[in-house]
């Protein structure tokens, strides 16, 4: 079961880091440019200078979507690097019905493998339903996203709770099936993480939002990890994987996501 | 403008038909598996047979997506065969943030030329901005989805009107920057329909639900159109294209497409 995996992984591992491959050819170090598969390296590079320090890999599916037929062949050369003792997230936000929602659900967990997925929750249980049938697999529902539009739907107020509230109680009901529900909740709303937390004590946490996007480390790990210091996933993409623009630049991601890591573990242990 | 463009084929075809081109190797005509290519075959023939009848084709991205690279080679090549008094729709139902958001408009938009999408409205407004920057292009927000999980969130009661409606009146704000957002409200709630056409009187109105999910075509078309009784593009699909799994499947969907678009016209005009 996924759950058990990341809790096992957490305490074999002692760290709660995700490491978001959001490579961008426009953002990789240069001198990469002249190799005949830029990106493929520099995400193998970075897998190889993080591969103890993370439990998780999160590559977002539209930075290889985007590259057409060559990065859907990006996408399946780059899981082949991942380690065995980490979680591979397909940070892929989808949701749809019926027919297309089965085809996605076997792309993500079949095809390609993933151990877990983001999906929207909008179009409600039966876009979301056909994935949590692979029962060894996670599905990470968006509850209270990191970015600036969160603020546009998702803390409506109904009968006295926000709409991110609402969704975390839907997600804790469908997680009675199997247990393999997740949610996903920004760094940048600690005030609210703790309230999320009381609602949904035991679903895993999948956390974005720390590092450029300015999210408060300290208040994250302390709200967002359930009651043993577990059942978080706190996501990390470009102050990582972008913290050098030179020849350096694995042993750099390395650096500051260790540095990551051992800051979340102070905040983590003292809890 | 989308929008002019719209009405302006709705006015020369006499149509509001769209067509959805969901093909799925195991539901097209066994005898097209000889064939080299065979879902390529059978969108051209559904697409020459057909475009005579529709305003519109909406090929659904997961169908394409879940068949990897060769997916997106059949997608591209499958566009070529549409012809040019029709508009082109990604029902892809995406919603992201920040650079990936940016990275899907520019793919959906600029690289494959499509001259709409679906999007998710669930991460708010800056998930939906770099698609409104394509002043040309149009973006359908999902407002009352033709699924039973629609009841899940979309109904939820908020200042004593229910979420979609929220977004109703949310998508007709942002359609005041540059006149370029729809939103997609199935036809298996016709009762609700004439509550967000009073709400948003000038979006244009994406109606996928009319046929196998069984949605209610009189009052669709009543209360879908706008006041001019144009504004609306009704989507079908299975109905359609698996109308014979023999070799007369072509003509049969162009019967059956005829069919749709006359008992449309018919209650467009009693309006």
């Amino acid at each position: 079961m996924f759950k058990e995996k990341l809790n096992r992984l957490i305490q074999e591992k002692d760290s709660l880091l995700c490491i978001g491959l959001d490579c961008d050819i426009r953002k990789i170090p240069p001198f990469l440019l002249d190799e005949e598969d830029p990106l493929l390296i520099f995400n193998r590079e970075i897998i190889e200078a993080t591969a103890d320090l993370a439990i998780a890999y999160k590559p977002n599916i539209a930075f290889y979507e985007t590259l057409g037929s060559t990065g859907w062949q990006l996408l399946e050369k780059t899981l082949q690097y991942l380690p065995g003792d980490c979680l591979v997230i397909a940070d892929a936000k989808r949701g749809d019905i019926g027919n297309s929602t089965n085809k996605y659900a076997e792309l993500y967990f079949h095809t390609y493998s993933f151990d877990a997925i983001t999906l929207s929750p909008y179009m409600g249980f039966d876009s979301i339903q056909p994935f949590l049938e692979y029962d060894d697999k996670a599905s990470f529902i968006l509850c209270l996203t990191s970015n600036a539009g969160s603020h546009d739907f998702q803390y409506l107020n109904i009968e006295s709770e926000p709409l991110y509230l609402k969704i975390a109680r839907k997600v804790s009901e469908w997680n009675l099936r199997h247990g393999n529900c997740g949610i996903v909740v920004g760094a940048t709303h600690p005030e609210n993480l703790s309230s999320i937390r009381e609602v949904a004590p035991h679903l895993p946490f999948l956390i974005p939002g720390i590092g450029i996007q300015g999210g408060n480390l300290q208040l994250t790990v302390q709200y967002g990890t359930d009651e043993k210091g577990l059942g978080a996933i706190i996501s990390i993409s470009r102050s990582i994987i972008y913290a050098s623009a030179e020849k350096d630049f694995a042993q750099a991601a390395r650096d500051i996501a260790l540095s990551y890591m051992n800051d979340i573990n102070t905040i983590r242990k003292s809890k």
